[in-house]
């Protein structure tokens, strides 16, 4: 064992014994390189899925199911610097492609973590920079060929849609992405004018075309309504827009869906092999059925068809819910003149926009940029964290989060706001895995909320509406012209049973959560997003999602899934016994 | 003199001694720092104009008229590791600004060539990188105002007026592009089908946002038409469309122009202090008037107007002309079967492809690239090459292609094709900066001439048209149903007399060609390219244009000329007497 376990913490040394290990088909000795508390997080290099192998019993199994199979070769530690320390990236190769990840060593010398992620298949290399053709050959590519029966089909053109079908445009797989609206980008066009992104510029970089550099920090709406459409012609996307996918059935005969499309008053059927639902994981909007809803003579509608304050200058208006959407619209209405209140009907997390900043500067800034992290670098150090480690990373850096602006939590507190940092302390962190959301970055409501300009009606829920108004459960009622409904979206579950089948809904089973066991996210524990980015247990249908950043990196991943099966290249997911 | 003239051609002796002497004032000091045949190449640091000054009476006039205001400091190398070499970069301030430059040494430590040039003004600075906005306040710039009075009109919304426009954008200067097209890049988008850029894809980026990496070499016209489109948009760019420039009259008195504009059939008067003239230098299509054309009962039109080879199948089509179009249109006219003859009346250069990419690999390639020459420092590299100096560097290389490609050349002149290098040698490069033309990038037309599948009427003029075909000089006719006017554009001072007056076009005079006494472009000697991207005689009257190369760099500085003057910084144009 001596060589097995080298006895500085030093990337080269363990590479070379794991590399060996390996090479020999010796499963116990690479095992025995992994400490007690170990977590291999494989991204499709070993088992095509996305998993964490946690503990040693569980690698060896994988190793002892993949290896003969994915042939590794050719380790190396990628920067010489980091050659003698105790982690960093790290590149090899497979049979079927060419691989990177990163390697955390204990101070013992032994792995806590390993990330290994496929990048590219060989032989199937993305035509670009030295690999770009001449442009004066004929184009090969036949766009109209492909829309008429892609291979893969998109539905949603949103920034996870577009990403994923550049994606496959490089790869020179089909894909057809279908989106209801008029033009890419008016999903975006059509929200509140004061919306932006709330993640930085820098974590929000779609595929291949970086934004601009002197974008703001907090991107606009409209910047991004824009920025979609002209990247889906910059990439020469196939989309069919105003369009709406009717019915999606699995013909198990034929091992293809048969997709119905309602577009320009038409209907065609499509017959993909494979069926990516991108339209957001969130779901439909969630309205909930309150009594006297009908009797309620003024207007009242759901957050996302929240039209922005504009033309409610004096008008009452009461937003029910707490979170980001809730937040936004209460301070766009009362900066419009409306006389706002906010129901806050259970805890929310509220986080100053300034930490969200100061967690994502060590990788997705000017200065990260300045110190040579790319951001595909920076997305394998985020992957580098299992979730399983997570709270023990994220809970002190909360907690010092709560220290320092325990002024504004006070503030908040005063007007009766209820804040918390999630069951496990992790605040958006795993809020925003668990749930997708119950949380709000402050860009200034907050601000608003606690010198009384938004009013504050929190710990209770609304009984019932009746004609000119909101009667609470605690007795209480307001008079609203206007009701907002900024209640969330309905599971994911539900737009699956919508568009293929209850059946089909039932056997994907629950998608996004990580199985924490914990606010809406039960267990079994996963240790992955559930169904997203890989195989589902339903045969050819796929989902992607997510924010910007969480697009950016898995549309890699799921396209290198479609590229390996439209190829027939020999594709064995790895399912522990 | 000792310490004046540095014994080793070492680039740190001589910046720190040319600094000393400027710094002390001592105008004699610094100009003996100078070879006996020497350069000094000023953009806008210290002339506020695009000048190349020869040799050292030249370098003291404009040193003893400038060097007080300009107040020149913190010389600098800029790489540490040309420190001791005989060339590299270098980086200065300015009263105003930030500047960078070149230097070049002979090597008795003598300076051969100095570039200076302004990279941006002191508390004017680009909100780019570290210095973008946070996207959450307010946005400052008005557009509808701005619009509606622009302190700059760009007539043409091309990549030139466009990039121009971005430019401006950035540093906050009020601007409006009108353009005669619907949509951005319908100038490209309406052109023949088979047209592609001509040069290298790392040759041309616009300025702030590069082309994608995977793009071909060659990019389609209708990737840079929906290029044109996309970049305005995302750049946010104040463009009237379909609209036409009527008039543009300068009014002393208010020191601003009059501009009528004609969009959507109605007319409007802008009043803007500048106006930049980007519709591309070559002016309107030249048609020949030929006797006999009203008579033609054929189609006839000129090649800016060729809308590509589909329907020519089987037809006769005679092609006045043998520059790029000419080439691109037998070829893609041959291409789609139809009976192709080119008439060549005067000798022109063509030159592979594969040769254009050789002479710019080494500063515009995936290589270059990779060894960091990034494209706003290749843009410095050409810069740093005085015109006077341009033949003997470009000569050598050019007879080394005749030589290279003497049977392609053979086979050519074997089909009757007359070839020639421009009248000093210098091939593409020195007729692109005299005529704009007289060239063809060789991209598979000459192979088709050398086996006769073009047809080829060389040395011959058009006589006349008859009913059914044309008449040549020599008493030849050949049958048509189809006349292609490849004959090139009128000389741009037409341009500028019909849009503002035959008195504006004659006080500004020639445009384009650097008075080299050759062919075309008659002395006296200029030294840069006349008119272009500087103050021209007429006061408020700009010119911008060039290839994708030339308009990228020269927009940056016509753009800090249009941003002082907004500014009312002092600027000081230095003017030989």
């Amino acid at each position: 064992m001596s060589m097995a376990t080298p006895q500085t913490a030093k990337l080269v040394a363990w590479l070379d014994a794991f590399s060996h290990a390996l090479a020999t088909g010796d499963v116990a000795q690479a095992v025995a390189l992994f400490g007690d508390q170990c977590f291999w997080r494989d991204q499709l290099a070993f088992t095509w899925d996305l998993q964490t192998l946690e503990g040693r019993a569980s690698i060896h199994a994988m190793l002892e199911a993949t290896l003969a199979t994915v042939g590794p070769s050719t380790w190396t530690v990628a920067d010489a610097a980091q050659r003698d320390a105790s982690e960093g990236f790290i590149a090899f190769d497979t049979a079927l492609g060419r691989c990177e990840g990163y390697v955390r060593l204990a101070s013992d010398g032994r792995c806590q973590v390993l990330l290994t992620s496929l990048r590219e298949l060989k032989g199937f290399e993305e035509p670009r920079g030295p690999r770009r053709v001449s442009g004066l050959e004929p184009n090969p590519r036949n766009s109209s060929a492909q829309a008429e029966q892609p291979y893969v089909l998109i539905i949603g053109g949103g920034h996870s849609g577009l990403g994923l079908a550049a994606r496959l445009k490089m790869l020179g797989v089909p894909a057809v992405v279908i989106d209801r609206h008029p033009r890419p980008g008016d999903n975006w066009r059509s929200r509140y004018a004061s919306l932006h992104l709330h993640d930085p510029v820098w974590f929000d970089h779609m595929p291949y075309l970086p934004f601009p550099d002197h974008w703001p920090v907090f991107p606009s709406k409209d910047q991004i309504g824009d920025w979609l459409e002209s990247y889906a012609r910059i990439m020469e996307l196939d989309i069919a827009s105003s369009a709406e996918c009717v019915s999606a059935t699995y013909d198990e005969a034929a091992d293809a869906w048969q997709v119905r499309i309602a577009q320009a008053g038409r209907e065609r059927t499509v017959r993909p092999k494979h069926v990516v639902l991108a339209t957001g994981v969130s779901g439909e909007p969630n309205v909930p059925v309150l009594p006297g809803a009908t009797e309620f003579a003024g207007q009242q509608h759901h957050s996302a068809a929240h039209p922005g304050g504009e033309g409610f200058a004096g008008r009452k208006v009461v937003v029910l819910g707490a979170n980001n959407s809730a937040h936004d619209i209460c301070a766009d209405l009362f900066g419009h003149g409306a006389d706002v209140t906010m129901v806050q009907r259970s805890s929310t997390h509220v986080v100053r926009l300034q930490r969200v900043l100061e967690f994502l500067q060590p990788l997705y800034s000017e200065e990260a940029s300045a110190r040579g992290i790319t951001t595909e670098r920076a997305d394998l150090l985020r992957a580098a964290l299992p979730l399983r480690v997570m709270p023990a990373v994220v809970r002190p850096a909360m907690e010092r989060v709560a220290q320092e602006d325990s002024a504004f939590y006070s503030q908040l507190a005063a007007a009766g706001f209820k804040n918390d940092f999630g069951a496990d302390g992790t605040g958006i962190v795993g809020k925003a895995m668990r749930n997708g959301g119950g949380y709000y970055i402050d860009t200034g409501a907050s601000a608003l909320i606690a010198n009384g300009s938004i009013k504050l009606k929190a710990g209770v829920d609304v009984s019932r509406l009746d004609r000119t108004g909101v009667v609470f459960s605690d007795g209480s009622r307001l008079d609203a012209d206007c009701i907002v409904y900024a209640t969330g979206f309905r599971p994911f579950t539900e737009t699956i049973a919508k568009l293929m089948s209850p059946e089909v809904a039932q056997r994907v089973g629950r998608v996004w959560g990580y199985g924490a066991g914990l606010e809406g996210d039960p267990g079994p524990w996963e240790g992955e997003l559930r169904n997203m980015w890989k195989p589902t247990p339903q045969p050819g249908l796929w989902i992607h999602g997510g924010n910007f950043q969480w697009s950016r990196r898995n549309s890699l991943l799921l396209a290198l899934q479609l590229k390996a099966r439209f190829e027939n290249l020999p594709v064995n997911v790895y399912r522990p016994r």
